[in-house]
Order: structure tokens, then C-alpha cells, then sequence
């Protein structure tokens, strides 16, 4: 199974120009899943949330999904991608997946990054895990990967693919994802941008690409540097992370002992 | 303060020679804590249970914690040790953990790796954290590292230092526990021993060396190749551990939104 990553570089508030962008460097990829950036027809660093707000969309019936669902027909492609979603009068930092035959299902950003909360409402989804028949995907989005529950949580809902649309700012998230999917036995696609955002007088924000797919032990088997733009794929055997096993004695997932986490719920 | 680590090259059965090396060691090193290797006295690769068993001791009336807690109160100093734990008739993989004034509490390996399954019960301490005053440890043994919520529950424990005697024979441990001091914003400290153990016919085991001390964000203070033996030390703030602070909006605890994470005790 070919399974892709869009390293992008936005142009801030040009949907129509990013989007674009996107379908052509989609065209014709030869792959089956293919996971963009967070927010990769916005831009990010916003200055008021009004400003937020005029560039979200409702999922399904928005814009930006309406064009990526004929994408995802015509190339017969999985698309995951990050998106302002608006829901009356709340948006949320939200990623959709769209298939061949459509709109399949979505994801609200759990953990908000920084200035992220003043404009976002906090991801009220939870982490879920879509079986697309080719593979089981879980979604998270950039942050998220701090936090070591969101990965984990997706792998014991079965996800074989942690796909992980980003925009780093930071430079440690390529490195841990590293850890992410040799602890979990799962790959890992991670979608990031590249360029500067200086807006409204804000320090600058200084995206850091190394967008990478890992296979389910941490090794890099795509890695893009800071500049590049495009697609990137690696050939994987999905079925690969539903093997657990670390040694012959050793299983990631029969070896927790829960009994003895319940710090992580006090 | 200062925090130590101790590399050694234990030889297999040695109790005498091993133990002799680390108290050689162990004077005026000037460190307030030091973190020895799981199972430091004994050697790793047993060819029988009986052969564990023979060379297992009580905590804290064993040979083993009596020389190590003249020396912690000569010495002023704490130590945290793996050692082969007596009890009735089972035998754990354990650490201990000794200050100026004597035995303070002991943990049992929680994720046995291996053949540690046919030699040892499985750990029923639980992960702890032990305030001594100078800093709260929480300690975990080798391959516990694997399983995110080893660090993360002691972490949330309170845990400044990550205390982690280990018997590594993996290359990725040391780049993971850069993911845990991160991710939980706390130190950590992982003892490993160098060497190789072949024994029984079985295949060999070789130790990577590697010891290394990490910071509250995953920096390295201190490393040791795999070739050295002896004490190395870093100074630390230990306080810093009690931020938990990422950015102004984020903090590493209060961002956790357990509702979500019910996947892990499912």
C-alpha cells in the first residue's frame, strides 16, 4: 500500500490559491492515502478569531471538502487534511477524511496549542480510529503528539496509521514520533509545512517541514527537509502493525499492566 | 544538586567483585543521588531459575543493601540499585533505594523483558514516587521505558527524577527517554552496564552502554559511551521539574484531558 505525505507552504488567508496548489501536486501520485498538513488551505497564525472565523468552513459541505472529495474521486485516493471547521457559532481546528466515494469522518484538535485557544474551541471528537478497508487510520492533530495518551489511545482502538497532520514550530515532534510509533507498533505519516508567518506584529512563526512517515518500529522510511515542497510516499505493508510483538515473550499491548496506571486518571 | 549515574561491567555471579567495584567506585564523587544499573551485582542472563534464585537477597537485610547502605551513610549520599529480590518464594527483579539514614523504599519491575519472565514473578509494587527531601524520585526499571505510562505515572506522581536502572540491550532506549523527560518535564537518569553475556548456549547479550542524564526538556547533560565505566555526574536544578509549563497557554498536566483517554484502560 502506498501511503503519502504533502509538505506544503502556504500562502495565509488564499484558500483558493493553496487549495489549488494542493489538487495539483495530488494529481496522479499513485497513492492510496495521502495526508496533508493542519489547516493547509489557511494559513495559521491568525490575529483575531473573527479573522479565524472568516476563513472556516463547515464539514462535509464546505468548499475546501467539496473540491478534495472530487480529488479523492477522480484519483481514487484517502484524504486527510487539517481545517478551520465551523459549527454555529464555534470552530474548531478539526482534520477531515474523505475517501473515493466521499466524506467519511473527522476529528476536532483535543490538545490546543498556544494562541490556538483563543480562538479554537477545545476538539469535544475524541481520538477515533476509521476503518477504510485498507487500513485502520487514527487521526491526530500536530500537538497532540505531545501528549503520549493521544497515540497511544489511537493504537489500542486499533489504528495501524497514526496520520498526523502538523504545523511545527517546534523542532523535537519529528523525533519523538519516532518514539510514538516504535512504543505503539504503528506507522506514522506526519504532514508538515515549511515558511514564515509574521502577522499582526506577532513574533514570527518559523514552520520546520521534516515531514516523515515511520513504519511501525520508528524507522524513517520518507523524510522531506525544511524547504520542499510536494508529495512524498513510502510503500507499506499495513498489516505489519497488528503485530504487537516485541520478543517472543514480549507484546506492546498484553504486557500493560493498567492496574498499575491509574495515575493517569487521578 | 548533584546527580550521578554508575556504568559498570559487572562480571556474571560475582556478587563480591562486582559489589567491591561499585563501592570503589562510589567514593567522593561529590553526588547527592546516584542511580546504579538494574541488577548491578549480579549479571543478567541466567541459564535457570535456580541460578537466580542463588543469587537473590532480602531488601533490606541482604548482603547487598547492608554494604550499599554503610556506604550511602558514609558517603551522605542516596543510591537507587537493581538487585535480585528474595521474597518466600518468589524472586523479583527490584531496585532499592537507600539514603545516609537507610533503607527507604524498593520497586518491583512492572514490564518483565524476555526471559526475565521464566526467572522472576511479575513486579506488585506498583510505580512509586519517594520523597527524600532533596527531590522526589520515581524510579523504573530497564525496559519499563517501552511502556509510555511507566514515566508518565510516576511523572504525574510527582516525580522530579526519573531514577531508571537498566540492562539495556536495544540501541533506541536512550533516544526514547529523550521523548519521556519531554514529554513529562522531568530529569531522568538511566544507569546502563556495558559488556557482553554469553552463557548456556545462549545468544549473546551485549550491553550498549550509553548511561545518560537528560533534563526536564529531554536535553542531554551527561553521557557515557560504551566502552567507559564509572560515575558521571550533572548538576541539576531539580525544581525546574515542577514546571510543567510548554508554552504561556500550555502546561504539560493541566492540557491532559483524560475523558479522552479511556482507550487505555479498556
Amino acid at each position: 500500500m502506498k501511503l503519502g505525505i504533502y509538505q506544503n507552504h502556504p500562502e495565509f488567508g488564499n484558500k483558493d490559491r493553496n487549495i489549488d496548489h494542493a489538487v495539483t501536486a495530488l494529481h496522479n501520485t499513485g497513492a492510496d492515502i495521502i495526508i496533508l498538513p493542519e489547516l493547509f488551505a489557511t494559513g495559521y497564525q491568525f490575529t483575531s478569531r473573527e479573522e479565524a472565523v472568516s476563513l472556516s468552513e463547515k464539514i462535509p459541505d464546505g468548499k475546501t471538502c467539496c473540491i478534495l472529495s472530487e480529488l479523492a474521486a477522480s484519483q481514487k485516493i484517502f484524504l486527510v487534511f487539517g481545517i478551520i471547521e465551523k459549527d454555529d457559532d464555534k470552530i474548531y481546528n478539526s482534520a477531515a477524511l474523505i475517501g473515493p466515494d466521499g466524506f467519511i469522518g473527522k476529528y476536532r484538535k483535543t490538545h490546543l496549542f498556544a494562541e490556538e485557544k483563543f480562538w479554537f474551541s477545545p476538539g469535544d471528537t475524541g481520538l477515533n480510529v476509521f476503518d477504510i478497508g485498507i487500513a485502520r487510520l487514527g487521526i491526530m492533530i500536530c500537538f497532540d503528539w505531545w501528549f503520549p495518551e493521544s497515540a497511544r489511545s489511537l493504537a489500542l482502538m486499533g489504528a495501524d496509521i497514526i496520520c498526523h497532520p502538523s504545523n511545527l514550530v517546534f523542532h523535537n515532534c519529528q523525533k519523538a514520533m519516532v518514539t510514538r510509533s516504535l512504543e505503539n507498533g504503528v506507522f506514522s505519516a506526519t504532514a508538515n509545512r515549511i515558511g514564515t508567518e509574521e502577522r499582526g506584529g506577532k513574533a514570527p512563526l518559523i514552520f520546520t517541514g521534516g515531514s516523515q512517515i515511520l513504519d511501525n518500529k520508528g524507522n524513517v522510511l520518507t523524510s522531506m527537509d525544511a524547504k520542499k515542497t510536494g508529495v512524498s510516499i513510502a510503500d507499506i505493508d499495513v498489516k505489519a502493525a497488528r503485530n504487537k510483538k516485541i520478543t517472543e515473550q514480549n507484546d506492546r499491548f498484553e504486557d500493560r499492566r493498567p492496574e498499575y496506571y491509574k495515575a493517569l486518571f487521578d
